[in-house]
C-alpha cells in the first residue's frame, strides 16, 4: 500500500510518499516541500498547492491520502490558510476517488513515537530511523508529511477492521430485530 | 460586470449571481443553495461543493468571484469546514484565471445596509429590495451570497481606483528618487 502524506500549508506544504510492506516495514518513495509566495493572492497560493498535489498524485499514484487535521486556536489567520490548503488537497484526492483520511497531530505523534506529546525533533528522529534515511528530512513539514503517511499505513488496517466489525454487528442486530418482528407477528396470528 | 457571490459552507453553501449595471443598479441572475450530506466524508462534501461551483462558473460565466472571509472563533469545527469550502471555491475560480476577492461579513453588511452590524433580516430585506425580487431569498445563505456579489460590485471600482492611484504614486516616487540620484551624481561631478 502506498500513501501520500500531506502537512498542509500555504507558506510550506509538506508532501511525503511512503510504501508500506509486511508488518510495520515502511520505505520512503519521495519527500518534498512546496512553497508558495507570501505576496501572492490566497487563490493563487491554493492553486499552486493544488497543482503540486495533482502532479504528485499523477507521478506516484498513491492508494490513499493522509492529511493533517488542523485544530489549533492559535493565529486564526494561519489556521484558515492551512485548513484551506488541506481542503484543496482533499478535493484533489476525492476527484480521483482516492480515500482521504485526516489525522490529528497527536495521532501522528503517537503512531510514530509512541507519545502524542512528542516534540518536532523526536518525530523527525523516528521518521528518519523508521524509513532508514541517510539524513533527517528538512524542514519539519517534510518530516511531518512522512510521519502522516506512516501513521496512516499503521492505523488504517485497524480502522478498517473496526469498521468491518461494526458493519457486521449492525447486520446481526438487524437480522435479530427482523426475527423478533416475525416471532411477534406469528404470536399475534396464533392468538387470533 | 457579472459576479458570483459565495457564502461557503458544507451543510449549506449559498450561491448568487448578480449583474451590475450603471451606477448602483444590480440585478439577480440566479440564486441557490447547495447542500451536502452531513454523514458524507469531508472530502466527498468538498467535492460536491466544488462540482456545484464549477457548474455555476460554466453556466453563468461570471467575471469575478466574491467569497465570504471566515473569521469567527466560535465552533472551530464548523469554521474549518467553512474555510475549506471557501478554499475549494477560490481554487475553481483561480483555475479559470478569474479574480477572487474575500470580503468580511461586516464589509458585506456595510455595503448592502449601510451598517456593518446589521442583522440577517436587515441584510435579506435590503438584498430583496435592491434586486427587486418578488420574495426574499431563503435560506439566509442564499441572501448572503447575493449580498456578497452586490458588495463586490460596489466596492470593486473603488478598490481598483485606489490600487491604480497607489501604483501611480509609487511610480512618481521612483521617478523622483531617480531624479534626486541623478542630481546628486551631477553635483559630485561638479565638485570634483
Amino acid at each position: 500500500m502506498r500513501v501520500l502524506g500531506v502537512d498542509p500549508g500555504l507558506t510550506r506544504c509538506g508532501l511525503g510518499v511512503v510504501d508500506g510492506g509486511k508488518g510495520r516495514a515502511v520505505s520512503c518513495v519521495a519527500v518534498d516541500v512546496v512553497r508558495t509566495p507570501v505576496d501572492a493572492s490566497l487563490a493563487t497560493r491554493l492553486l499552486r498547492v493544488s497543482e503540486a498535489v495533482e502532479e504528485w498524485l499523477d507521478r506516484y499514484r498513491p492508494e490513499a491520502v493522509a492529511v493533517e487535521r488542523v485544530f489549533s486556536q492559535h493565529n486564526v489567520r494561519t489556521v484558515m490558510g492551512t485548513a484551506q490548503a488541506g481542503g484543496v488537497v482533499a478535493l484533489s484526492a476525492a476527484r480521483r476517488g482516492l480515500p482521504v483520511v485526516f489525522h490529528t497531530p497527536s495521532e501522528v505523534k503517537a503512531a510514530v513515537t509512541g507519545s502524542g506529546r512528542a516534540d518536532k525533533a523526536q518525530v523527525t528522529g523516528m521518521v528518519t530511523r523508521l524509513l532508514g534515511l541517510a539524513e533527517a528530512p528538512s524542514p519539519a513539514d517534510a518530516a511531518d508529511a512522512l510521519a502522516l503517511a506512516i501513521c496512516h499505513l499503521w492505523r488504517e488496517p485497524m480502522r478498517a477492521r473496526l469498521a468491518e466489525a461494526e458493519a457486521r454487528a449492525a447486520e446481526l442486530a438487524k437480522a435479530h430485530k427482523a426475527r423478533l418482528a416475525a416471532a411477534a407477528k406469528k404470536a399475534k396470528g396464533a392468538a387470533r
